[in-house]
């Protein structure tokens, strides 16, 4: 979709403009981005990361691996750490979990980011920086002349920010000033890209506007999506309970992966995987010409596992996958039962294994749960609240002995 | 009017809440005020001046009068120049006739606000303090934690603000910065009272708010109305010639006050004169039983004169304003003129220069101004657009011999 003013791109470069463009959400604009890709000169690539301990999952490496995509293709990756408001704590006093932190603390806390970050972006190449580098020498006064580059009406245009000021909630004034810091950094790192979550898309924009302001070729935007987590609707994240932590042990990040649907499976490999599209579009066809599925999520799987743990581990856990469903630990000649999805999120658990036969109620299942008596796939399963998702495969253990393989069938 | 939580004064309190109030255009709040008179401790009495080159005229000086009050009946009173953001300039770059001022040009305007006010409030008890004292070292990340106690739905509540966003005229974030500034010096210093034009009762307000929030007792808010003109109608300023300036020679200042209307006079006297309330009552009764106003207007430009010369020049500004009008220069044995006010602000001087007939037409009249060859009262006139007010008396001249007195009567 090229502009009329863009160039058009050929040859690798046109190559490197369809990876970055890789499952990205928004890109403003992809005018700007080709001209800069036509130049040949590295690029200033910013992402911006909070400066509160990190645990990071597949969810939040979207983001990193779009990073690296850029690395590697030659461009310069600023992992950049907004410290410079984390020092300043919550100015309401109202959030307590949100405690200001020291330099020691963020200090920390970089480390622990590059510890993960690192397993996927090269760390030679990669610049962390932070952002009090350039706010803390700098007075009220420069911030007050920052302010006077971006309105107000512009500012309350932010969805969330309309939304209240409409409901008559209020907006602490300070609000309004974090994305001009944000932009700012933009300003400061003459950045000619920023990426982020597509959550962040008006905070990117304003760096944009900014960088307009003080004479700088404006940055290019480039949104990620969030990513689904392993029921395949909502978004991943800890408290819903359906990701894969990059600190998992490998067994787990296999069995986690394994369990994800046949669609859910093609969307991971777009922003997941670092295969090439068109190793990428040669396993879809292979499945459609009747290849299984199962087969081609174990390369899924046995990629990811590997990027975080290693080779070694990642064969591993294939193996003992396939060991839990083969040897005796997990009989895989079970007749396969079909359970209907409760909705379009898929079912819970603990109504699963009702509905196999395993647990006499809901109220058994979940005791059971709690007392960490169920796996699935092998895997110990204790939070009361999991939940399968539709058109995914499993096999559900409760106790030693007693065994369903199950297929989640979307709900009628 | 006290409500009812108010202590209610007498005696020499009463009588320093009544010359207090005089004039006052708002007090929020009064019963604030009372309780903090009740204490008997000196208060912290703050008024906020600009750092640009005063050139000042009567009108500023109310707000000075009113600052000479407290000081007179005990209390702290800081001149605060603002010179934290004149040190900023004008962020958006659009206004150049608002340079960015260097400390030294602050230093020097200082010490010429200093030469023209310590003519009325008394040099030796007067605090001047300057708010980069307090900002200039203050980080960006202190200017957020203030913004922090202020929303966004009461900063668009002022006035001027409410109709630029409805009108979706630009209001630049920065705008929303400044009355937070100035609502911090209050916290600065402490302040028990500031003073402020009306036109500033919004952002003395935002000081009582921030001191709250800073766990501070909130300043009483005390505004004083913009001073009417010489024509009794438009505020004075500069631009409409309306004016008496404080550096004025004694004779034009004399001359100009003599011309104001009967009952402007007693505006004037509560505005601008030092003489308690009970003399300007009795000033009152003796001219409705019968005393000429002129001789009470001759005081009110007598001690006018005094303050900003001595008194030796107000007693000969008075007697050369008598020898203009008793000597031959100037004749007071011509018949009075009645001459109607074309509408209520009077009538400009050229119409009434043909109403006279001293000129055959206004083009004539327009000529003959603009020639220097007219003079009201004595004093030379040249601005075509000059006007008479009505209810006051004149003596024009044009050329040497030719003169009228007129007295210019209210429309029909």
């Amino acid at each position: 979709m090229n502009s009329p003013e863009a160039p058009a791109l050929t040859g690798a470069l046109a190559q490197q403009l369809a990876e970055l463009k890789r499952g990205a959400q928004d890109i403003l604009t992809e005018p700007d981005l080709c001209k800069k890709l036509v130049r040949g000169r590295p690029m200033v690539v910013k992402a911006g990361f909070d400066p509160t301990a990190p645990d990071l999952h597949l969810g939040h490496t979207v983001l990193i691996n779009k990073m690296r995509q850029f690395q590697q293709f030659g461009h310069e990756v600023v992992f950049l750490i907004g410290d410079f408001t984390g020092m300043i704590g919550d100015p309401t006093g109202r959030n307590i979990t949100r405690p200001r932190l020291t330099p020691d603390e963020i200090k920390a806390n970089a480390i622990t980011y590059e510890k993960q970050v690192f397993k996927i972006l090269d760390g030679e190449k990669t610049r962390v920086d932070f952002n009090s580098r350039w706010f803390s020498p700098m007075g009220a006064a420069g911030l007050i002349e920052i302010a006077a580059k971006y309105t107000v009406a512009r500012m309350i245009e932010r969805d969330d920010f309309t939304k209240r000021f409409r409901a008559n909630q209020p907006i602490a004034l300070h609000e309004f000033l974090y994305p001009l810091v944000q932009g700012y950094d933009s300003v400061a790192l003459k950045a000619d890209v920023e990426l982020g979550g597509t959550d962040q898309k008006f905070n990117l924009l304003v760096g944009r506007s900014l960088q307009e302001h003080y004479g700088q070729e404006p940055q290019v935007v480039l949104t990620v999506p969030l990513l689904e987590g392993l029921d395949g609707v909502q978004k991943m994240s800890k408290s819903l309970g359906n990701y894969v932590g990059i600190a998992e042990d490998a067994d787990t990040q296999f069995g986690k992966l394994m369990s994800i649907s046949d669609t859910l499976m093609w969307r991971y490999f777009e922003l997941l995987s670092f295969r090439p599209l068109a190793d990428i579009a040669q396993l879809q066809r292979a499945v459609t010409e009747g290849r299984n599925p199962r087969d081609v999520k174990f390369e899924l799987a046995e990629e990811i596992v590997a990027r975080f743990h290693d080779r070694a581990a990642a064969t591993q856990a294939r193996e003992n996958f396939i060991a839990r469903f083969s040897q005796k630990t997990l009989p895989t000649d079970l007749p396969l039962q079909h359970v209907c999805a409760t909705d379009a999120d898929g079912i819970k658990l603990a109504a699963a294994l009702r509905e196999a036969g395993l647990a006499a109620s809901n109220g058994e299942a979940h005791r059971k749960i709690t007392e960490g008596a169920v796996r699935v796939d092998g895997a110990k399963i204790t939070d009361r609240e999991a939940r399968l998702a539709a058109n995914a495969e499993h096999i559900l253990q409760l106790g030693p002995r007693r065994f369903a393989r199950v297929r989640i069938s979307p709900p009628k």
